[in-house]
């Protein structure tokens, strides 16, 4: 009914970067176009089209002329003085189904489709993606919705699909420490022969993710098709699934929930499901630590978690065990990128480390060995543990970091960490009686990890670990003065270790 | 505890509209200052500040100089060349406050005015915008927090004050034709000695606001100094209170409720006080038009929303009479900026109308003159008759149409209306049983109205009214062939007045 007409275009690129796709035209074409600042426009060019917001100017641009931000002229595959078709974008058709959601109406397959598909194609501003996440936080969606949004999410990006069964393992993270534990259970896993090709994110609030750790040690910024052919070869990979388009949907909702500070229980479902999915991973172990500081606070708040991704499973046709997980303090001795890679390293070389980690990684890899049948139920620890203690899994492991770019001959005292260090000492004898997860993650941020691979934090002594007057309990490290001291501050008013003994007080 | 130093920069500008303050820095000082793309920063000019989200560019801007929209630099009053600061700004302190109400905590007075003063000044995007309001679907306000929300968008914008008692009369609007009403109402109430500063929208979905309306006989575009000059000097404004800055979160609300498609009720509310508040008025009726098509579609929604308005109005100290009127069908003959401006001109002029204009002018009217003494309960509408009737109002119309720069002598023949035009007549004999209030909108609109202000619909029959078979039923303006066109084949689909006959259907 409303009259559109298409525009033509001359383009020109400008060198910014913008936070959307934006395209700035003469104030005067815009005019004729009926459109305004801030107006939603669809560029096509050939057969292609993409979306982008128009802003306006009197001056720079002339009539006739639009201008692009780089990024999106080499997206289109344009160059300076190509032309382009632009026409205003009425309401998208899958504004209906945002509506319904926003008066508590459920949606369909099909809806759920046209509303993730509008929102990779950038058709929707903050404002529609807040409203669908904020929905959420009081109007769950049911799990036939929840499954709908994930199979959406999978089928508006990258697919991929092995010959051979797809086993993987995801940790929902909050746990300092806790990054380095894949370095130890997907070479186990591949080391028995199975196919994981695994990738993990970047750390958004922690001071380090697996790709941040492996990055040590190893490229992670693959492509698809590296992924696909190193995984074929090795049987496993440590990659950064940022870049892949995996589930790209999933990235433009990180972005939007961390600004809000919100994460939707459901989302995150949907978040770690989805890039699964889109991996073509078919069995999956799923481990949720539990305990104060982490994720989640509490053991039924982990069940009901668990039962969601248990009755997805069942919907999306994706097999998953849930280990719930204890999470109440940093996982093995070690925080940040370089000395959480050392940590793994070391514990792949000397067959032995924190138990904490060596368990964890056990127990997850025992899981999946379990699911594959390659062991009886019950029996995967001992043959993850027999794998690993044989030095098979270090063996894959150096076989992986090869196919990745690193070295695989590389010592752990050779990996470099922060160049200034201070370390904390017991004020008292007694003996450790809490770490706080979260300071630890605050003072690890603050040293500057995971952007600097080497700061962090290692600590001396754990939980239940005796210690006497002047031992250390922990060394804080940087490659910048100036954020070690930022970190010292954080550390004498955030206390992230507790040591008491049986004297309480002397009375002069 | 943020190491967070301010770095200076020499101002370019750049004609260019954005949707938000922007600057534009050198990818490599972005990196200094430890921002990426699209964080928040501080821009400082000696004690004056105002926060912008940044952009970046490898080439376009120089090390050492930040562009700025021009827009950005004539509000800060800066020139080309100048130094400014630029530092990052971390979480805003009321972000707080937002991630409390997302959790259904209660805020405080304070905290409002937090949220509300960041919000003014643009350190939140859409995202959180969207999320602080979708929240009040779900989760609404308690009244004493609306109270506060209330003060805080009238506090964090311009306030008018006036030496004397200030009346206002506002309708909730969405029924077609209804924009004329206060072109009656306000120059009775003013020729009655009260004043009535009124300051109107312009239509947003509707196809004409009472500021859309008045722009056809005098400006409306006044300053907030023209307005209360004008109000001193003959009682009573037809302004449009778009660019005064009054309540300047209201705009920033309504500009993301628009593209939700949402409107919460309780955010409605706080929309029209702040207004109102922030104009001085002390005195005010609210109009909620009920019926099919109407914003408020029945008797006990328009109840619980009255009842809202008067807790609001004893907590904020602002004296409310609600009236619920009978909104099934069109005010008056007219929908269209132009075709309203001449009904209401031509009631002043020959002292009678169409009944449903002429008695609820006359009814808001008179509830004003009750509440303020001038007339005894009950006795209101006809003292508001006789001013109307005498031609008081029309003499205080003409003074008010000639303040605001129009021509007081203008005769409603000699409004311009849409040149092009069709006359629908009726198929049979009958009467009008219905008349569709949306059609009706959605018909204007195509027609071109508001931006076209000759575009719209004159009904020649309303509802109960019999006619004869090829009586004319409605008449469309417009200025532009290609649009009465499509407002034709919208006519056919949507029959937007229905006639019915006692004979259904004869058998050949």
């Amino acid at each position: 009914m409303k009259v559109q007409t298409t525009r033509t275009f001359r383009v020109k690129s400008i060198d910014v970067k913008f936070t959307q796709a934006t395209i700035i035209l003469n104030e005067e074409d815009a005019l004729q176009l009926g459109i305004g600042n801030g107006s939603i426009v669809l560029i096509t060019i050939g057969n292609k089209q993409h979306t982008a917001i128009a802003l306006t100017s009197k001056t720079i641009t002339e009539r006739g002329e639009c201008i692009l931000p780089v990024e999106l002229v080499y997206k289109l595959g344009l160059s300076d003085g190509d032309i382009v078709g632009v026409k205003p974008v009425g309401l998208p058709s899958s504004f209906s189904a945002l509506k319904k959601r926003l008066k508590g109406e459920k949606l369909t397959e099909v809806e759920f489709m046209g509303l993730i598909r509008d929102i990779v194609n950038g058709i929707y501003g903050e404002a529609e993606i807040a409203a669908f996440l904020v929905s959420q936080l009081y109007n769950p969606l049911t799990d036939q919705e929840l499954s709908y949004l994930v199979k959406a999410m999978v089928e508006t990006g990258v697919k991929v699909k092995f010959e051979e069964t797809t086993y993987d393992v995801h940790s929902i993270g909050g746990v300092p420490g806790n990054s380095k534990v894949a370095l130890l259970t997907v070479p186990i896993v591949a080391a028995a022969g199975l196919l994981i090709p695994k990738t993990s994110s970047r750390a958004i609030t922690s001071p380090a993710g697996t790709a941040d750790t492996m990055e040590v040690l190893a490229r992670v910024d693959l492509t698809v098709d590296e992924i696909v052919e190193i995984a074929r070869k090795t049987k496993g990979t440590l990659a950064w699934g940022g870049r892949l388009n995996l589930a790209p949907a999933d990235d433009i909702f990180v972005n939007i929930e961390r600004k809000l500070a919100i994460d939707p229980e459901q989302q995150m479902v949907a978040s770690i499901l989805s890039k699964k999915l889109a991996m073509g991973v078919e069995k999956l172990v799923i481990d949720i630590p539990v305990g104060r500081g982490a994720k989640v606070q509490d053991l039924s708040k982990a069940e009901e978690l668990a039962s969601i991704f248990i009755r997805q499973g069942s919907l999306l046709n994706i097999s998953i065990k849930v280990a719930i997980t204890y999470g109440g303090q940093p996982i093995g001795t070690s925080v940040g990128p370089a000395l959480e890679a050392r940590e793994a390293l070391k514990a792949h070389v000397e067959k032995r480390g924190s138990k904490s980690l060596i368990d964890k990684a056990l127990m997850l890899a025992g899981l999946i060995l379990e699911m594959s049948g390659k062991a009886q139920p019950g029996a995967g620890v001992e043959i993850a543990r027999e794998i690993f203690l044989s030095g098979r899994a270090y063996d894959k492991f150096k076989e992986i970091i090869a196919a990745q770019g690193g070295n695989p001959e590389i010592k752990p005292e050779e990996v470099p960490v922060g160049r200034y260090s201070y370390t904390l000492k017991s004020p008292i004898e007694g003996a450790v009686t809490h770490i706080d997860n979260t300071a630890v993650n605050l003072i690890a941020r603050a040293l500057g990890a995971p952007f600097d691979k080497g700061a962090g934090v290692e600590f001396h002594a754990k939980i239940g670990y005796r210690v006497a007057k002047g031992d250390p309990l922990l060394t804080l490290y940087s490659n910048s003065e100036a954020r070690l001291d930022e970190a010292l501050a954080l550390l004498s008013e955030l206390k992230p270790i507790v040591v008491e003994g049986m004297l309480i007080k002397t009375i002069p």
